[in-house]
């Protein structure tokens, strides 16, 4: 039974189990939890006592001896929807005992082998015995090679906290996000390794726990002794838990949005009774449920990029290719963009025209890459909010938006005032020169979509002393985990995937620092030796109650100053709200690059112009040295 | 003119050329030094003063202004055959001065074009102003995308020495391999990027010059200020300089035998005469030629393994695949190997039978993996030796070896002491059991082509207290640097070839660290509970005098004990000298690690055993994490 209703979320973060041990009697199991409101059991496959070596060999010699009860207790559909399978947990594959490491193995292959064949659609892996767990996770990826669908839960203890050496004297960081990271890395970023939470009663530093959040975490579980009572004697939990569980209720929604037919692939929360009777764990429940339910419902701007969260997307080449109506379409309902630009024009309009002269000059504005109109009404809007006169010429280079530019003009009657101009604005023989030049040529990098080039071309028509609105603006980036985006980049097994930068709703991904500013472009330049070639060498500080970070790569955002105060971005510190034209872009690493807690991280980055194409280089230099990503644009590049 | 003759050596390790400024007459400049004995030249293509921006902005918009001599003032192949050029040293791409960044790009965009045109077999880059290169390196890597055959060789002097730091309180290691290994790293071990080295008057200790030789250098260049002077007033260098020149003249031989045709991929000896006339080099070049010619000629071994030298194959599967006559013809001729047999057996037969029985009792001795009877025949030389009595039983499972055994037996008049069956040995009913077992099933690795499972197997017919040989035998391993054998695996863009293991004639390999051991077998085994898995962990510490290293892979070998003091091996400190049977085995990593100074270098290994193959996995877990190679033996196995 779900936890709630939220509206718009239709994720499997609402669904709750309950940790058991291993029950005879499943279907009775099964039947009282799911009757007390629970959705599912998390429970031993097999009657956990330690199977002795000796046992084990006559096993296998005898291949005859169950060592579980039947398949036929519950119906298969039970089974793959209420049951999550718990691996022994005394397992050790690396223990110094070699007797006890071969019994772990053959164990652990035996109990995920029947869990297959009861297409469970998850199981639950004991917790390393540590960050060195290299038998186990060569174990573990053995299984995950020749895996069906399931989906494999590393249990981890959510905990970084300083542990006395035994000497007394020095201490050390037992940060279990580094058990997570050995583990995974051996096996690669396997999609079908996962993460089960164990929340503790004590949570790390806010930045620890940050980290988490761009890593594949596909259940959490809540002891009840992680809870607190309230007044009334009802369990309740600290605001920080509180603050975590939010998260987990948040990040769950982008697993489902993107992989609905997989159970697995979803959050779950699960209390633990370990040692209590059943029924009292019902208060916890209500808790639980409780807090989903008062979360704010998903806003109209959530609702529209939940679909697109995650996924990544070839950035736009809207010089090379012209764009599609619903292209357009969409980016034209973004009317907080436009009410900005009208904004930005309005102020260019008093400090051009003073209001004596209002009636008298007659204000040359020229919209470069006019599309289908948006930005001649916004400019239309402003002339007409600040009583100035304007004349308007839309230059667009795409034949079929100027179809639909021409049926705007007469439909609004705009034909005495607005020049529509069939052309590339770099090509241009324009009459006359402009007052202000307004245009949106603006990527998810600023830059990346070819602005500069174009407004270099455009600038010869724009009188000395005239505007160009944006007048400059300024790509920024930052670090982020981001295991999700790095395995669908990786799937593709190439090189060129990795040398891309993708367009994406950035949402299962942890942000490691602020962002820092990259390359700037300012418009009109009038400099005699200009050049759009930038490089740039950064240099971010990690916080150092961070821990370990894996960086698979660079978030991108860029922030344009339209005309003095008004501005637009997306960078997510000064972001411009409500605002849905620009997901964040992309940057990835070809391999993920681990940085220990202290040591800066600097990237180097490049933006490189040839005579036909426009392209991004990037490395990074510390704490190690990856390879040149993209050399002379020959993954990925946009064409002038 | 080369250096002079040393038997068996072809390689282009015996030309020496002449470093030299730019001149206009380069056809006299040419001719004089090739009439000095001198064989190429290495000078800049460009009159070196350093162009200004605006000179170069001109000369882009003029695209008229000639910027060096015609190509016409020498020939195509003297161009190509006689002269290395040399960028203009005056670049400096990683200045915080963006202009002359910029220019520097222009110019060495414009030497490298010219070189090209010119067909120059190898351009020398100038040396990276330090570690911090990011801007060199991606330009140079650029121009690797789309460069023709010629070779860059990248200036690094040959350098480690502590530097005092600007505080005066801390001191810094300047380490000029790290220059080096920041530049290739970013340059993706391009296979068209070499070292040129600066060969100085000061030496680096012999660990830390060792990590060259697994690195592509091309040419050396000794300045004359390196050169001592000898009672009689000529050059001479010292010892160290003397045995480090041995290194580069034995290590040219590898390019030779494996790319013969490319002149830019032989490691040539250059002479600097900066500031000197021209005629006082001679007895420089007639030293270095002296050095050369009292090398020691090449060992008839050497002669034999000259063509393998760093060529990767594939290990033998001799359990599924049955060997060609070929291959028993190459193996047969290890002359030292069947002796150290012969001696195990006779020592074998002294112990089985005292003195006063010789004449009565016949030892049963089985050949498992008979081929075609060199086992047999050493065997047979061991009882005539030792005057015991032997019954011989020779068993080889591949039917086409079984009919030149029974010529052989028939040739030698054997048939009363050899009785040949043709069988597996894992499936033979022997008739009797024997009192020794001999075999020769090992691979390069000891174990890996399944010895272990064969004798198991052939166990069953040994008595109770019945000798093996051999009585065991153990693999080791150790970290090498090698930059050809990753470049030549990486070729192959797949991860199959990155998880497979190689038999190679390891050359240009710098060995890290004395090797460990890895995995030990005994025979015969009779305990209850055994396996043939094997687990280990192995930690490795380099000499800290090394500086960093960058590991591609791992070198195994073996050692077996034939029986009490007789063993047989490749281990590089304990191999058996004159034996040609077994080159080294080659585990590759599908990321280079770098460990820096005074970082133990961890490596797990497992042999796995599946129903119907054999497999090793491997990764490095410090001091970072590799992901775990060849998962279930999904890329490299041995049938069983």
């Amino acid at each position: 039974m779900p936890l709630g209703e939220r509206a718009g979320d239709k994720s499997d973060s609402r669904y709750c189990g309950v940790e058991t041990e291993f029950n005879e009697d499943m279907p009775l199991a099964l039947s009282s939890n799911l009757s007390s409101g629970f959705d599912f059991l998390l429970c031993p496959l097999v009657n956990g006592s330690q199977l002795s070596a000796l046992s084990i060999e006559s096993l296998a010699q005898s291949a005859l001896l169950p060592f579980a009860g039947s398949d036929l207790v519950l119906t298969p559909s039970q089974w793959s929807s209420h049951v999550v399978g718990k691996v022994s947990s005394w397992i050790d594959l690396d223990s110094d005992d070699e007797l006890l490491r071969l019994d772990s193995e053959t164990t652990l292959k035996q109990e995920i082998a029947w869990a297959s064949h009861l297409s469970l659609q998850a199981c639950l892996l004991p917790r390393p015995p540590g960050p060195s767990c290299a038998n186990y996770a060569r174990c573990v990826n053995q299984l995950l090679q020749g895996l069906n669908n399931m989906q494999l839960w590393l249990r981890v203890p959510l905990d970084k906290s300083d542990e006395d050496a035994m000497d007394g004297l020095s201490n050390h960081v037992n940060d279990t996000w580094e058990w997570w990271n050995s583990f995974r890395l051996l096996c690669e970023h396997h999609s079908q390794l996962s993460i089960a939470l164990d929340v503790l009663s004590s949570l790390p530093s806010g930045n620890s726990l940050g980290r988490w959040f761009g890593e594949p975490i596909r259940a959490a579980i809540i002891h009840t002794n992680s809870f607190l009572t309230n007044a009334r004697g009802y369990p309740c939990l600290s605001k920080r838990h509180q603050k975590l569980m939010d998260g987990f209720f948040n990040h769950s929604v982008q697993w489902t949005s993107q992989m609905r037919e997989v159970f697995g692939d979803e959050l779950h929360l699960q209390l633990c009774c370990v040692g209590i009777a059943r029924n009292p764990l019902r208060p916890y429940l209500d808790y639980v449920g409780y807090l989903y339910q008062r979360m704010d419902p998903l806003s109209e701007q959530e609702r529209f990029e939940i679909g697109y969260r995650d996924f990544l997307q070839a950035p736009l080449q809207p010089l090379m290719d012209n764009l599609e109506a619903q292209t357009y379409e969409t980016f034209e309902k973004d009317t907080m963009k436009y009410s900005q630009y009208q904004r930005a024009v309005s102020k260019a309009l008093f400090d051009r025209v003073p209001d004596e002269k209002a009636s008298t000059i007659t204000t040359v504005l020229m919209v470069v890459g006019a599309g289908r109109g948006p930005l001649v009404r916004a400019s239309l809007q402003a002339a007409e909010a600040t009583g100035r006169k304007l004349k308007v010429y839309a230059v667009e280079k795409n034949p079929n938006a100027i179809v639909t530019l021409h049926s705007l003009v007469k439909l609004e009657g705009w034909e005495k005032v607005v020049t529509i101009v069939s052309c590339d604005m770099r090509r241009w023989d324009a009459p006359e020169k402009a007052d202000i030049l307004v245009s949106e040529l603006l990527g998810s990098f600023g830059d990346n979509e070819l602005s500069p080039e174009c407004l270099d071309g455009a600038q010869r028509f724009l009188k000395p002393d005239g505007i160009s609105i944006p007048s400059s603006y300024t790509s920024f980036i930052q670090p982020v985990t981001a295991s999700k985006l790095y395995k669908d980049v990786k799937s593709h097994k190439d090189i060129v995937h990795f040398e891309t930068a993708y367009v994406v709703k950035l949402h299962s991904v942890a942000r490691l620092c602020p962002s820092q500013p990259v390359f700037t472009f300012t418009h009109p330049d009038h400099s005699t030796k200009k050049s759009n070639q930038r490089y740039r060498k950064l240099r971010f500080e990690i916080p150092s109650d961070t821990g370990s970070v894996m960086v698979h790569g660079f978030a991108g955002y860029f922030d344009a100053t339209l005309y003095k105060d008004v501005h637009l971005g997306i960078e997510p510190s000064t972001a411009t709200p409500n605002m849905f034209s620009w997901f964040a872009i992309f940057f990835p690493l070809r391999t993920p690059i681990c940085v220990p807690p202290g040591s800066p991280l600097e990237l180097q980055f490049w933006r490189c112009c040839g005579s036909t194409k426009v392209w991004y280089e990037w490395c990074v230099t510390s704490p190690c040295q990856s390879s040149i990503h993209n050399p002379g644009g020959r993954s990925y590049w946009v064409g002038l």
